[in-house]
């Protein structure tokens, strides 16, 4: 077992798991270009196999020379769901399976100490930004029923229903094509002005302290 | 009135009305899928009298329980503004007065000491903005006359008179769709740049301080 | 003189200065809506006259009492400018007259210091950006003559001559639809998109610094 | 060599070329008003001619004043290899070639130092940005594989093929007319919404960990 580990620990290893995901994703990425590449399609079946054996094995590896202490780790449980899932036999669903099996390419940051590392580093800093995002539902919650009971009439499109007007209260978060959005309904509701300047203003207020949130815990560390 | 003030300061108590509201929420938004909940909009009366009545004792027991002290805080005179207007009987603005209603979920910053601790920061940071958000409104002010005057009757669209260009001068604030704007005016007034790129320069450097200016404010909590 | 000064340098001075402002302020706000207030267009002429004299009288004042001392002062001769480009008679061009007529509001920041305090330090943070404006006009410049020369035949609107192409590079800047201009040349220029991408990335990086110069430098004061 | 480097030291040599390049940067602005400025047009061999030559003679000073050391200093190399490809005869690819002479004015920079210092600083903040670089890409070429899998049929102008994806998430990444990007393919894939939100959180929340990189970065100098 420990020559294992130190196989498993070894930067030979590791590069080379580098690579066979880098070739996963260009080979992916290959795919997408159907007319020219028409044998990756018609290989498809043969390619994907390589690529599912090499991870399987590896995985095999890596819980072999590690143990129990592999699954302490939860990036091991990414890698162990990401890869597991694409061992499910393709009937059916094609589509969404293939897409599962393009999730194997964020192992590259499981696999790299530093991206990991920031990766860590970026969810740490969630959980001291908590209340400032329930404080945020909260809000687009509220403005949410509020906006479905003043235009969900005049302008179904935008505040239909519920999940509607949360996606369209999403748009005015990151402000982009608000104009339209107010112009769809300004001429039956000359009022709703208020409605569209107070939520940009508040919601804009309540992000500005997400970013400063980010910001301090980042510092930090 | 010890063991009521025991009561509605139990965590108990707290997690029931949290519940409520919550509850109320859930109520609120699945009324926007008018079609598929067709039975809650015709109980919309009596379910809205359960949720009111549970309020009313509840704010009922909290002033009980603190006396006169009750009173002194702000957050109380929101919850009891709120609740009080849902207790105007339902004639005329129908419509408006289900809208007040929706405002009791915001009850739950009110009920909830750790949103109620960040709004009541983020309210905190506002007065030493004062300054910055007066010379805001001075600039945008004298931009807007300016505005009108200059492009009124090229594109009363969005310059027809002072509350148009205001809000037109509001977007340019966000910078959501400048370029739509200026183009309404550019080809009648080809010197239109100059004012929309002076604008934006002026009010995004102005922005810029209000931003930094709650950074600072914030951080020195 | 002493007397004068005194009189020019009280709270009560002060606020009637403040409070024509915002009554000029309102009356120029009110004209805008023309048809309900058409008395007001008509008196134009009286109402104009009573502010101006105003406005003269209070500088004649300032001068007199402080004497030489009263040139020094930058914001004086703001004052003095805006002022003195009134009394030009109101032949030929009137709207460009009573568009100057406007910037008097700007005052308001000349006479409350607060106001004034807060411009001074705006002014103050930006000679430290100097070379980074520099900077941004030089990629800016470079860019517009690139651009034109690329893509000037196919989307002469956004790009037929300098001047136009610097405008639409100050779209890019504050990256407003976006991608409609580079939708108006990817089709003959399928390679515009390195154009598009790496000037704004570039760009965005040159704000960055300018947005990070003006954080530094106003919080040092 | 000695008389040699003080003149090239001089502050009188250092203003001249900044001047040349100036003036070749408004004949260049000049001539993208083709009709107006047809004799520039027209004698644009003999102007660029000009230029060149003096651009020539002024490297050759600077080598022979420096010697070897000259090719020590990357902002030497940069000055060279733009020269050096305009000398390259005006045969086929004539606009490719007028193209490069356009970044001579990008020597404005190699030639003022403070412009310099500020270029060098922004370049030695990249590389501690480096990992989170590295994040950002390999999110978006896994969601640009995804996306191009999901909805590459439903909308081949944004998700056609790799390519297109990767244009169409740079988009998403600045926010710019994302909803019309959505709106592209919600109708037949409803659930749209899911990969939209997820992936303009996640990009921001990267680029905000690299905005902060190099808001630490640059105030650590
Ligand atoms: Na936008
Ligand atoms: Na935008």
């Amino acid at each position: 077992r420990d020559t294992l580990a130190r196989f498993v620990d070894s930067q030979w290893f590791q590069n080379l798991v580098v690579a066979v995901i880098l070739a996963n994703g260009v080979v992916l990425g290959l795919e997408t270009y159907e007319d020219r590449f028409v044998w990756l399609d018609r290989n498809w079946m043969l390619i994907e196999g390589c690529f599912l054996t090499f991870f399987v094995l590896e995985l095999t590896l890596r819980i072999l020379a590690r143990g129990v202490v592999f699954f302490r780790d939860v990036w091991n449980w990414f890698d162990l769901v990401v890869v597991g899932i694409s061992l499910i036999p393709l009937a059916g669903g094609f589509a969404v399976l293939r897409l599962v099996r393009v999730l194997r390419l964020l192992r590259l940051v499981s696999v790299l100490p530093s991206l990991r590392y920031i990766v860590d580093a970026l969810f740490r800093s969630v959980p001291g930004l908590g209340t400032v995002i329930a404080l945020l539902f909260v809000v687009m919650y509220t403005a949410a029923i509020m906006g479905e009971q003043l235009f969900g009439e005049i302008s179904p499109q935008y505040f239909g229903n519920l999940g509607t007007t949360l996606y369209t209260l999403f748009m005015l978060l990151t402000m982009e094509n608000w104009p339209d959005i107010s112009d769809s309904v300004i001429e039956d509701a000359p009022y709703a002005w208020i409605f569209f300047v107070s939520y940009i203003v508040v919601s804009a207020f309540i992000v500005l302290n997400l970013i400063i949130g980010v910001i301090v815990t980042t510092m930090e560390e």
